[in-house]
């Protein structure tokens, strides 16, 4: 036996790998946990076939185990112990499905330090505490997977970690959450923030109480997932910088069509010169660009990086049976890779200091509502200059008794824009104060080469 | 040593494993293949630490030793002897970079009866000996990727495999051939055919002969590929029904904008029932399908399946850095499940029966040129009601001295079509034979339940 290689701590022991029956648990069984057995079965030939083995549900957590469940589990296998799954020692990957912080953070955790794969559909746990758990997992020997905390079956961590491995990737672009994507994209077509908001509860994409999504609070969790997976260094949830959709201008939006541009929610990651910035806000994105096609409650992330110019993937980013095959999809993945050492590393291995705040550069866009007297566009424009801030589009047009003007920033510093924008609300005939927005435009047309 | 657990032939025995270094070997050392070993000597540090292993560049295939190259490798690596690669034992992961049917080929018929691994980005030879190289990696317990040979660095190949292993996709759509796409959408811009091709190769896209892009043959490749990892099933590429966009009217680029649709060249395999459809040729696509955003030389690939209606990969679908990093994942994603038996089984491994020809459906669009008299209409559309063909939609404007009658119908079979405009082309009335473009529109909007 001495002459056996040494295995990592949780993996399968050689007999195990050889043994066609690989016993997986599940820590919740509601309409993930049961769809993911559902998946297991219907799909155990093909799995079978991909990896050499059947994996076989032997343990499910719930709170209730009398419970009707929609796809019910063999006798035996629901249990409200915690401990008849992290004590079998024959239970190698366990996936958690069943949602909060806690228990499920301590769960995990526990599960990793006894050298079982977890695999986590889990957004806010991964979030709050991934640095901790992908510590424990690289401690341990054994693999922490999550792709279904982010999009859903969007393959956005597999193909950040695995495909784009060489590419130093530099920057994600999002827009990670469906329900305010479908707000936002109502409103274009004219109705009202509050009754596209109320069309996206009746269709069961919003909560009763929508404020995750309005706010840009889930898709921020979804960002610094992205964020920390993208550039390896831990990314505080709280770091992000939050803005929702709830104050959204009907204005602007009336402006962006005008501009050949829409107004979407984007989330925005950046590695720029080492340090690391992550946001979620309102942005006006060309229509050639495309994030500007995503409509509706679907969920797209763009990649972008050294080697790849940029990758776009695009496809519904919530709903159980999605979550459940992204879940299926990583305990394929682990049972693929198990044994070999691959991203058993620490995800987040490297800290990179935090971009200053206003030291982020982008084109930006704004609005003014203004007395409609000679001289206000001059000083405007002498406000922005100064700051080195340059005018790359303008409109302007009769609002009421004064006048609205439209303003598109060539790329600028932050800073120096909210600098301007402060003493342009001090102007007296500035009506109100203007709320910068983001411009993404910066793509395909120039970068493809093709006027 | 009895203990040891048995290793599939060529998998790196136990003291390999253990080794941080493993030895490649590259098929060629031009653009792609010298930027593969810039990338993974640039790349080392990350390789690494996902995978614990270097892997390191030991003989690289050429026909000429002494030429310059664009990123050296080292002394003594470039070799002309192909014996030097497949004799040595050492050697676990082979990258075909070479091109060309043969004798590319056999070269990598023969790596792999040895039991080495093999990375191929070759899309002629994927397409035309996939089926033969498939079962020779799963006969040999040795793995065949391939996903630099379909759309370069989009890992639509991986996401088939590993993401989407229980969805039932049964459905791939997919913009596969950057230069036709780049022309089209110069056409829709105004462009005649004969200034967007010759733009194209101004700009690098297309070659000095293009006739590989234009008559739809490279895209065909690339679909038959997809269509035979999509569907584990061998689909030939001779099997493709393929229609180029040298002969495409610029009438119906013009109506396409009319009807709110562009026209795209979209190569389609589908499984029906149980029987394999795959065709590439224009087609019209609704300006709200994720395809019809796709635009410049930029490819895109969506994957429809039961567990997660959809999901879209688009990116630059060509380019020698990106051709490189698709090939270097690759070769990371065999050390990550090397030995697990991860993906050894035959990619094809079923014979599934063609759709017979015409019994496709689709909704297609079609224009007439008529001369203006009355009962023309009529006449075309008893000719479409007997055969059971329904219009959706139907546009009519003069035309010179005649009209032009622009016709979508509602899903159709292929061959009742046909047949009606086999009998509409007989009418006095009718001065050219109409053709056919399928409509690619059933997505989006109805799907996710927004009217």
């Amino acid at each position: 036996m001495n002459a056996q290689p040494a295995q990592p701590a949780g993996d399968l022991q050689p007999d195990q790998t050889r043994s066609v029956d690989v016993p997986v648990a599940l820590l919740g069984y509601g309409t993930v946990g049961s769809a993911v057995n559902r998946l297991l079965h219907e799909s155990a030939a093909d799995i079978e076939r991909a990896t050499g083995h059947r994996l076989r549900v032997v343990k499910a957590l719930v709170r209730d185990v009398g419970k009707e469940r929609p796809f019910p589990a063999d006798a035996g296998v629901l249990t409200a112990e915690f401990g008849e799954i992290l004590d079998d020692a024959s239970i190698a990957v366990v996936a958690e499905v069943m949602g909060g912080v806690a228990p499920a953070g301590d769960y995990v955790l526990e599960c990793l330090r006894r050298g079982k794969h977890v695999v986590s559909a889990n957004k806010q746990l991964v979030a709050r505490r991934g640095a901790e758990l992908f510590a424990a997992a690289s401690d341990a020997g054994v693999q922490l997977r999550f792709e279904a905390s982010v999009c859903a079956a969007i393959p956005v961590i597999k193909v950040l970690r695995e495909s784009l491995i060489v590419t130093n990737v530099h920057r994600v672009l999002g827009i990670v959450n469906g329900t305010t994507n479908f707000v936002l994209t109502e409103m274009e077509a004219g109705k009202s923030y509050e009754d596209a908001l109320r069309e996206a509860q009746e269709k069961g994409y919003a909560e009763a109480d929508p404020t995750d999504d309005v706010s840009g609070a889930d898709a921020a969790a979804k960002m610094a997932i992205l964020a920390t997976v993208a550039f390896n260094s831990r990314y505080e949830l709280g770091d992000v910088d939050v803005v929702g959709i709830d104050e959204i201008d009907p204005l602007a939006i009336a402006a962006a069509r005008q501009l050949d541009m829409v107004i979407r929610l984007i989330g925005a990651a950046r590695l720029v010169d080492g340090k690391v910035d992550v946001r979620v806000g309102p942005a006006l994105v060309d229509r050639h660009h495309p994030l500007a096609a995503v409509e509706g409650a679907f969920n797209a992330v763009m990649l972008q990086g050294d080697a790849i110019r940029e990758i776009t993937l695009e496809g519904p980013g919530a709903g159980g049976i999605e979550t459940a095959s992204a879940v299926v999809a990583d305990m394929v993945s682990v049972i693929g890779t198990m044994g070999t050492g691959f991203l058993q590393n620490d995800a987040a291995w490297r800290e990179l200091p935090r971009l200053e705040p206003g030291e982020h550069r982008s084109p930006f866009y704004f609005h003014l509502k203004v007395d409609d007297r000679p001289g206000v566009l001059a000083r405007v424009a002498d406000e922005l200059a100064s700051r080195d801030v340059s005018v790359a589009r303008l409109l302007q047009h009769a609002n009421g008794d004064g006048a609205a003007l439209h303003v598109v920033t060539h790329e600028a510093r932050e800073g120096a824009l909210k600098e301007a924008l402060d003493a342009i609300a001090a102007l007296d005939e500035v009506r109100k104060p203007p709320r910068p927005y983001p411009v993404v435009s910066e793509r395909g047309v120039a970068e493809l080469g093709w006027a």
